[in-house]
């Protein structure tokens, strides 16, 4: 019998939804950065979930107030990649008994902090303990909003479609990764332009997350690896597989000079265009990337 | 410096939710069973998140379809008590890399079981990773909505109320708290009759969940004890204390004929009058009752 070690999670994840009543429509249910949900009006509604476990996502040795702003940060990183904005977070805390209440305070305040700058309020939330030795987890649930008709999926790409990502990829690990600046507003500008036709926050390394952005397209891909927009010291691999990068990769069709704009518009983050999308089939594989069961 | 184990699991939330930007308006935020939000139409919006600790709320020796169950059925209860229903849920499994995926199936399959009664569908999820010999951890976020006019908060009971039980007390650990049925219709039906001031849901028992109510209400409360409706082998004190009935704890004033209007509807459950609000500041403690970090 399979454990959780064995088994890929895109995968396990295909297994289990199919399992339950799901949500339908277009852009609806798993599989997306948020789920969409129609509730009529101007704007679409978006729910996301997202988990940080101790060891895994972070170290009781790192600074509460920036793991709190990480923790709300990734969420809005997702809402930024369908060109939204956060509404309302729910914060579960399952915390060992011997936490000290100052670390769960800094917490709280590097999430306010998030969303003082960012948007969103705090609807509710649980604070529950775990046994003694078992490792945190911090489970993170917000509802946010799109304005309808400017929301961008993961599976509108089309063979021929440009690539691009924001930003620059790699090293993560340095500190990035507790620091890091979602890209709402360039998510929403994008969106805005008309010519974005799929989008994702890069969250588990462009090895990883492109062929899902591909996959959800229907589409194969081929990446021009030299040009990579890398931090600095990060070699290729690094900006193939370190993942948290918490920048938004996405493609284009029709596109007229988005870079002469974005230039314009966000001079001070970069821009790149790395590659195109392809029939379904074509393009190499690409090795790295985060497995969370791996 | 304090741990979570020193901090009693109120006094925390209301200190932790005072260092964020809050939800307003009456009924938003923290503090209720679920979080309340008005996007105006016909109904309100309702969040809730709610947290499951192997060892604490599960043992994995338990049937995974019926810890699915519970998942699903503590937050419909949830939605319950503000005479509400579920929507949309939201998935977190953090579970350590041993987990047999036919585990994580079965407990799918017991949220689906839940779903297909109560309603509500999956819009997404996360399972992730925690260090071997970590407890598992199980979050439910879900959004829901109450016809408006009728929501049902804590905080609108006044000294002279009836208090109310659904149901029977005690004893849920011999296995009521895997399989217990929310009592949604029952909380619609009461919502709807305009009589009903206050209500939650009875997770913590009623010696911890009762001065809540009547604290959000700002009363004092009288209990008569000697009219909790227990289950059959439970004490007074296992009544109290025992934890998980998720029964519903509302007041009443104003009532015609409750008791005849519910024995018709509602023929197989019981429903007691087991005491009454008072000015703020009068009434015994209770002892007993399930503190999260206790």
């Amino acid at each position: 019998m399979k454990t959780l070690a064995e088994t890929g999670e895109d995968a396990l994840i295909e297994r289990l939804v199919a399992l339950v009543p799901r949500a339908s429509g277009e852009g609806c249910g798993p599989g997306d950065d948020c789920a969409v949900v129609d509730n009529g009006g101007a704007f679409l509604g978006l729910l996301k979930t997202d988990a940080l476990v101790e060891g895994v996502h972070f170290l009781m040795s790192a600074e509460a107030r920036q793991v709190g702003w990480k923790a709300l940060a990734r969420v809005v990183s997702d809402f930024a990649a369908m060109g939204g904005e956060p509404e309302h977070f729910l914060v579960t805390l399952a915390l060992p008994g011997g936490m000290k209440v100052k670390w769960i305070e800094d917490f709280y305040r590097g999430m306010g902090d998030c969303m003082a700058r960012y948007g969103g309020v705090l609807a509710g939330g649980e604070t529950c303990r775990v046994p003694d030795g078992s490792a945190a987890v911090i489970s993170i649930a917000a509802t946010g909003r799109v304005l309808r008709g400017t929301e961008v999926l993961r599976s509108g790409g089309k063979a021929g479609d440009s690539l691009w990502v924001t930003g620059r990829l790699g090293g993560s690990l340095a500190g990035r990764h507790l620091t890091f600046l979602p890209r709402m507003e360039e998510g929403k500008w994008l969106a805005a332009q008309g010519c974005v036709t799929a989008m994702m926050d890069l969250s588990d390394g462009l090895a990883k997350d492109l062929p899902r952005l591909a996959r959800a397209s229907g589409c194969g891909y081929a990446l021009e690896t030299d040009l990579l927009p890398r931090n600095v010291g990060s070699t290729v691999a690094q900006a193939l597989g370190d993942g948290e990068d918490f920048e938004l990769l996405f493609s284009t069709r029709g596109e007229k000079d988005l870079l002469g704009k974005w230039r314009e518009k966000f001079p001070a983050v970069e821009l790149t265009r790395i590659g195109r999308l392809l029939t379904a089939g074509k393009g190499a594989p690409l090795d790295g990337g985060w497995d969370h069961f791996g």
